[in-house]
């Protein structure tokens, strides 16, 4: 899995020419592709990265990727993230990371959006995987409720026995939907909840997929 | 307008039962009914109050309304808030507190939500004042521009020479959209931009309204 997330975060970089405002991703696939990018700055690249997260960041100022943010550009050229799960319609399911706003903030905003992932990640449906959604932390159970009563099982996310805290400063609640056959109506119904900050449903955003198979890759355009 | 005030706020205490979850507002409206509630406690009302933001949390132990919080309740029976405007149809604009997603949160949750105000927040339409949003701080620069897009001229809320910042992190733009002829309408378009937490409009949701008139109170129902 970590050939083929390699592969296609290699790929991606033929996608990003000189001068561009480049959405850096975050997750395993994206720390491929920053690091390749780290290397092509370093051969003359002339480039600057928007990061979606403070790992991504910590990670592009370690391999020498020179990072700008909202204040300073005007427009992001590309974007180029990952994702937990894909389906037919190049709808997206992520935040198993925890950096779904962000990512969504910088990806959403992109002048061209490329996703780089693993065949693993490829699915029929969304909603194998639980889907994060950022909520505020006053009166997250209540928000809990109200994400219950439109059919969701959820569940706040822990890490090292503690909630979870996003970049932005709140819970993520992890929600079994079951099969998520109408992934822009569910998102929809969830961001006018009070209380929801983002969903990890990315639809009509993707402009580019390229997928790691084995020792090739696929693109995918929409 | 302090007794106009001051009557709203009083006139909404008869609707306080003994055994309610309440939840209170903010603002200066607000505070009067706190300090109200305050005394019937001493008098023996039994009640437990939820603050929809760090002002009226300090207000209310000052005062003794005995507090508690989501965690501990299954639902909040009234909410009393107050509102920069109302329209003839009961949607409120609020937010010049800074508090504007706390109260939503507490007040569209709450069983009967209660306005209270002076009649000088009384409009025909809204959009007076500039609609408050709170957006995420990060890429907040390009969540203006999309606020742009869709007609707002946005500032964004400075206080003593800082940008301010919410109880929850977050920062409030100011976007004037002239009148506001379909507040639900666009209330859905902003909220469902990546990066705005939640808007002032209020809609659908007020059950009774009191508003103080020179020397007495009206009282309009839904």
């Amino acid at each position: 899995m970590d050939l083929e997330k390699k592969l296609a975060a290699e790929a991606s970089i033929d996608f990003i020419k000189d001068g561009m405002v480049v959405g850096l991703g975050s997750g395993s696939t994206v720390n491929w592709m920053v690091r390749k990018l780290g290397e092509k700055v370093k051969q003359g690249l002339n480039i600057r990265g928007i990061p979606s997260s403070k790992k991504t960041e910590r990670l592009a100022l370690e391999v020498g990727v020179p990072l700008t943010d909202f204040a300073s550009v005007d427009c992001i050229d590309i974007a180029i993230d990952g994702a937990d799960e894909i389906d037919g319609n190049l709808n997206l399911l992520k935040g198993g990371g925890g950096s779904l706003v962000r990512e969504k903030v910088v990806d959403v905003n992109a002048d061209q959006f490329i996703v780089i992932i693993d065949q693993s990640k490829v699915v029929e449906e969304l909603g194998e995987l639980p889907l994060p959604i950022e909520v505020l932390q006053f009166g997250w159970e209540i928000i809990a409720k109200k994400i219950a009563e439109l059919g969701g099982e959820t569940v706040i996310r822990i890490k090292d026995e503690k909630r979870f805290i996003s970049d932005n400063g709140n819970y993520i609640l992890d929600c079994k939907f079951g099969k998520i056959t109408k992934p822009e109506e569910l998102h929809e119904k969830l961001k006018l909840l009070t209380g929801v900050v983002e969903t990890g449903i990315f639809t009509n955003m993707v402009d580019k997929v390229i997928i790691g198979r084995k020792d090739e890759v696929e693109v995918l355009e929409k």
